[in-house]
């Protein structure tokens, strides 16, 4: 912290779910207040698996306020982390830390820097909602760094303005994002449908698809789907809104058929509206394409689906299976088509780890003596290194605050980044 | 023909074109007449490239309807066929062949039988609209055949009959499928919009991409779509028929930059509805992602449209060049990213291969010293083996009788096809 010795460090540790969107969310009405075109409904990822942990730190002593993600320093200079940053900080309240012997006053939060780092505990560059995490995870750990009244929707529309879907990883289990009506945004926020224990002997195993392609950011990839697509509004407005009322019926009744049209279907639906983009934008690739074939295929020989799939902004899959014996089989069949491509199961999965021996997959060897589906119709048909990697999850909890101070990316001492 | 010899045979051969749709065919109001959900635009190409050619033959020595396809003997029982058969023989008139001495009556043809044999020029499997060809061919060449009045507009309505998209096939230039109103079909047919020698500095250009994946068949592919796609019908009623009368002006105009964003852009609202589908049908690959983003990288750094793409049911690209210098510009983008897996430069180029040379691509090593395209990022991918072949063509004339005998696909003596 340079010369000046500081005060006090204050700091509060918290760790966010990421969240896959079941119903998606593509396309904005106001670009700036990140308002969207539609309501959505997502699915929380248990935080074991696939979460954001961020630790925020106030003193006297930061001359600005500066982050480092996973061990990097970033720019926080963009709007969208500066929104979030002026809205905790507008709601900031007295702080009286009685075991340091902190007081800090409401007023005084708007004179005080922050130092925040964060970390995911998976790839961030995989497609994998990290953004969603992080600036969830950054609102709620400020929140409670600043004494922030516990408004978990008000929380959520806050993480809206930092990325949209941040919004929906306030909460576990499942959840809504209610577009709003309002211009100023203020209606635009997530509510709990249903917590995590409410259905949950889904499992949810991710396809990492190996891609060489530059993928479309989502922020401009929407964009050009509103100002191009003729297709984009009619779903919003008249597509969505059913199958919003569908979804919330399907989940309330742990309906996993309908669940399952509906997820698949509104899947296809936004990469139909990205395709009916000018340019037109793939997300999808050929073993995209492969992982659908092979779970319609599947869900198709079964009468009634096992799976269901979806994808977001790239070609990673997330398949969703009815509960863990579905989910064996769907890994029997994963790894049948996609063995890895080094000769080392351990890695290849991630996660729940678990699946592998439930699924009597226990060496490469039990993977290359896996017989073809029967629903196969040619069963030479293998890809080696299509996919990365797989990890194994389920519906998981909302955000929580990591009371032990072993969990702290900041060193209470330095005020910096540990390890940098 | 067995143990009667023949009277006589009377024969007609005629070649058709086949046609790629710039604003597409997909979904049917009835099945049984093939009637559209809207209409569509397609440009005829030259046949010299890619057509069917038709020898249909009539005898009383025959005892059945028969017919061979590319030398060998396939099914009429088919309603499609059958169709196309009872349409023409109601129309059929009193034939006087003095030459040969041959008079039929118009009430004979109905028990007179057929022999008939086609063959086309280009690949059959390849997804290039064989059955759009074929079907216009043996209409035309029927016609020919029994006296029909050349009515082209109702030739037209017949063949849609046979296949959907051949009623476009009877005429050159570019030409509507007008999808009608009434619930007979019988005002669902095509008209010419511009013969071919309106607007002759367009070049055509195929890519004929390999493809492991067995497809959906179209027919039962848009049976999908009309049952289980939500955006198939706004496309349908809202998208196309402002896009028609869009299209029309284009091609009036010679518009290339209005005619190349439609046809892209209905191209890609066609796959989307596609993806849309229940479950999902995927057209296109990777290799037909890397050559749209091939093009529509090329026509924004030009500012303009160079290059016009659209796929029909399958991974093959249909490029439509705004005249001959870019369609050379274009070959040597594609050949630079698609080398050719054997080093045969002369096998890779089908159709008018004097393109290559205007291209200054003499050989292989012309390919190998081609220079990455200024607008590519990453100029070292290049995907040898990932298309198949080219073809190189231009908007071309509608069907035509071939009066010399030597292009016959039946023998007269025996009745039977060639080489059979």
């Amino acid at each position: 912290m340079g010369a000046t010795e500081p005060q006090w460090v204050l700091m509060a540790t918290g760790r966010s779910p990421t969240n896959i969107a079941v119903i998606k969310y593509w396309g904005k009405r106001d670009e700036a207040l990140i308002l969207p075109v539609n309501d959505s409904i997502s699915v929380t990822l248990d935080p074991d698996h696939l979460s954001a942990t961020t630790t925020v730190a106030a003193s006297p002593a930061f001359p600005s306020d500066r982050m480092w993600l996973n061990g990097k320093e970033i720019s926080l200079s963009g709007g969208r982390f500066q929104s979030c940053l002026r809205e905790i900080r507008k709601r900031a309240r007295d702080v009286d830390d009685e075991k340091k012997g902190i007081k800090i006053k409401k007023e005084d939060w708007e004179k005080l820097h922050v130092h925040i780092a964060s970390y995911n505990n998976f790839p961030t560059a995989a497609g994998l909602a990290s953004s969603a995490a992080g600036l969830a995870c950054l609102v709620f750990t400020l929140g409670k760094l600043m004494n922030v009244n516990e408004d978990y929707g008000e929380l959520s529309s806050i993480a809206r303005q930092g990325s949209g879907s941040a919004c929906r990883s306030i909460y576990g289990g499942f959840v809504k994002w209610c577009m709003g009506k309002n211009d100023d945004g203020s209606d635009s926020m997530a509510v709990q449908l249903v917590n995590e224990s409410h259905w949950d002997d889904l499992v949810i195993i991710i396809a990492v698809v190996s891609s060489k392609q530059k993928e479309t950011s989502s922020t401009s990839g929407m964009r050009d789907t509103v100002e191009t697509s003729p297709l984009l509004q009619y779903r919003a407005q008249t597509v969505v809104p059913s199958r919003i009322l569908k979804m919330e019926d399907a989940i309330k009744n742990r309906d996993f058929e309908s669940f399952a049209r509906l997820t698949c279907a509104d899947s296809n639906q936004f990469h139909a509206v990205c395709l009916d983009t000018s340019p037109p934008i793939f997300y999808m690739n050929d073993t995209s394409h492969r992982i659908i074939s092979l779970v319609e295929k599947w869900n198709h020989s079964e009468g009634t689906p096992q799976v269901a799939y979806t994808f977001d902004a790239g070609p990673n899959a997330v398949l969703i299976a009815r509960n863990r014996k579905t989910a064996t089989l769907l890994l029997q069949r994963l790894l049948y088509t996609f063995p890895p491509q080094e000769n080392d199961l351990d890695s290849y999965m991630l996660g729940d780890k678990s699946i592998l021996s439930d699924a009597g997959l226990q060496s490469i060897a039990d993977v290359e003596a896996l017989p073809a589906p029967p629903e196969m119709k040619a069963p030479n048909q293998k890809f080696k290194g299509d996919v990365s990697y797989f990890i194994c999850s389920r519906p998981g909890a909302g955000p929580k605050v990591l009371t032990d101070e072993g969990h702290a990316l900041i060193d209470s001492a330095t005020g910096l980044a540990k390890g940098v």
